[in-house]
C-alpha cells in the first residue's frame, strides 16, 4: 500500500518520530532503521520492514525498487513524504534518506540455539548503545551466533545501536536476560549443557592467548565503568587476561570483546 | 590563585563553555577535561591544567587536594563557582564535577620519537571522536607510543575524544599531519628510516595472524565509511587481512586497530 503524507501533525509522523525514544519504542514494540544499505541488509536477512518512509520523488535506485516490492508483497506500507518531514523523522538533513519501521524481534533466551555458532558474545550492564551496536558488528565478523544482554543494558533497538551494528542487528541473534535467568539457561536443566563461559578478568586469570577455549564459547564483558561483578567472574569456566602495558587497567568493553573474540576464532 | 565566580555572564564561564565547540577550542588553543580521575591521570603524566573549576564547598578528596596544590604551584588558577554554573560548563548535573582547562599540546610530527615505542597507531580521516578516544585508550593498553592523525580527522581535544580516551590523551603522543607530510616523514630524508607501515586491507593482503610485523610498526586504519584510499594502501609495507565470517566486509575502525595492535604486540 502506498500513501503520501504532507502534514507534520499526521499521526504516522508522530509515531515515527516517537520511535527515537526508548519509552515509545517499548510501548509500540517497533524500531527504526535508516539507510538503503542497512534496509537492504535487513531484507537479505529476511527482515522486512512493516513500513518504508522516503521523500516523494526521491531518486530511483535498484535496491530501493527491490525493497519497495518486498514491503508491498509482505503487505507493508510505503509512505512518501516531504523532505522537511523526512528530516524531522530521521533527524538528518538528507532528502535521499530512507527509513524502515520494524517489529522488535523476540529476545527471549529460548530463541538462542547455542549449537548454531562456536562463539556467542555476552554483555553485562553495557550502557553505551554505540558499544552495543559495535559488538553486534564484531559478532557478525567473527561468525558469532549473537549477543546476549545481561541485566540492564542499552537498548539494542535504539537508533544508535542499530546504526553502529551496520546491519548486524538483523543477522545476529539478540537475547535479553537477567544473570539469574542466564546462568541456569547456560548450564541447562541437568547442569551439564555445553557452553564455556569466559570472562576477561584480572582475578585468577590465564593469558588470553593460547587459553583453552571450547565451542560454544560465551564471551562475557562487563559494564563500561564497573566491569563484571566478582560473583559473575567467579561463575565463569575460564578467566583470561589481556596485556595492559600502559597506565590504564581496562579496555573499552567492545574492544575487549573483539580482541578476545578474534583470539577464540583463531584457536577453535 | 583562587577565584570565586557567581555570575553566568562572567567571561571565564563563557570561555569555559565555548571550549565544547571546536572553533573556539582552536582559537583559544585550550581544551577541557572532566573528572577527578582523568585530571589525576593528567597530573601523574606531568600535564597540569591552567585552570581548575569546581563547585564551592565541594566535598574534599585527597586527589583533589593534590590537584589543587599542583595547579597553584604551577601558577594556575583554581575557580570555585555555583553548582548551576558548573553544570552549564560541564553539561552534566553533577555538583561533584571537576573540570580542568589545558593548553593544547604541540601535535607536529616532529614531536614523535619513533624509537620510543614498538607500536604506533595511525588513523586516516577518522571522523568519530569516540573512535579516536578509544584508539588512544587502546594505544595506552598495548604500549603504543601514540596516535598519528592523517588528513581531516575528528579533534583529539574534543570533550568526547578526551572522555573516551580515559586519560590516554595525556599519556599517548598525538600528531596531526596530511598524508603528503606523513609518508616522507616516515621514510626519512634518505628514504631508509626505520618504520613498517601496515594496513588492514582486502587487497593483496596476507593473514593478519603470523604476518611479519617489525618494530617500530605503524598500524594504519582508514575512515569509518570509505576505508583507506587505494594509493595509501599501496604505499604500505605490509597489508594484512582479518577474517570476516559474516555479511559485513569491515570492522569498526577502532576495533580493527585494536585487534591488529594486540596481534602485533604478541608477535614482536
Amino acid at each position: 500500500m502506498r500513501r503520501e503524507i504532507t502534514g507534520f501533525s499526521n499521526p504516522t509522523v508522530k509515531l515515527l518520530r516517537s520511535l527515537r525514544d526508548k519509552k515509545h519504542r517499548k510501548r509500540e514494540r517497533r524500531f527504526l532503521a535508516e539507510g538503503l544499505r542497512l534496509l537492504t541488509d535487513a531484507r537479505e536477512s529476511g527482515r522486512t520492514p512493516e513500513m518504508l518512509v522516503m521523500a516523494s520523488g526521491r531518486e530511483e535506485h535498484p535496491l530501493l525498487t527491490s525493497l519497495i516490492e518486498t514491503v508491498e508483497r509482505a503487505g507493508g506500507e510505503v509512505v512518501e513524504t516531504t523532505p522537511d518531514i523526512l528530516s524531522k523523522i530521521t533527524g538528518k538533513d538528507n532528502p535521499q534518506a530512507v527509513a524502515g519501521v520494524f517489529a522488535e524481534f523476540d529476545t527471549a533466551l529460548s530463541t538462542i540455539d547455542r549449537s548454531a555458532a562456536p562463539i556467542w558474545l555476552v554483555a553485562q550492564a553495557l550502557r553505551d548503545p554505540g558499544n552495543l551496536g559495535t559488538m553486534l558488528r564484531t559478532g557478525d565478523a567473527v561468525g558469532a551466533g549473537g549477543l546476549i544482554l545481561i541485566d540492564e543494558c542499552a537498548d539494542p533497538f535504539s537508533v544508535e545501536a542499530v546504526r553502529a551494528s551496520m546491519g548486524a542487528v538483523f543477522t545476529q541473534s539478540i537475547a535479553q536476560a537477567t544473570w539469574s535467568e542466564f546462568l541456569p539457561w547456560l548450564r541447562g536443566p541437568d547442569g551439564r549443557s555445553e557452553g564455556q563461559l569466559v570472562a576477561a578478568s584480572l582475578r585468577d586469570a590465564v593469558p588470553y592467548r593460547g587459553a583453552p577455549y571450547q565451542a560454544p564459547c560465551f564471551l562475557l564483558v562487563g559494564n563500561e565503568s564497573r566491569g563484571l561483578p566478582e560473583e559473575y567472574e567467579a561463575a565463569c569456566d575460564l578467566r583470561v587476561t589481556m596485556p595492559m602495558k600502559g597506565r590504564a587497567d581496562s579496555l573499552n568493553a567492545a574492544i575487549a570483546g573483539a580482541v578476545l573474540a578474534y583470539e577464540v576464532l583463531a584457536s577453535l
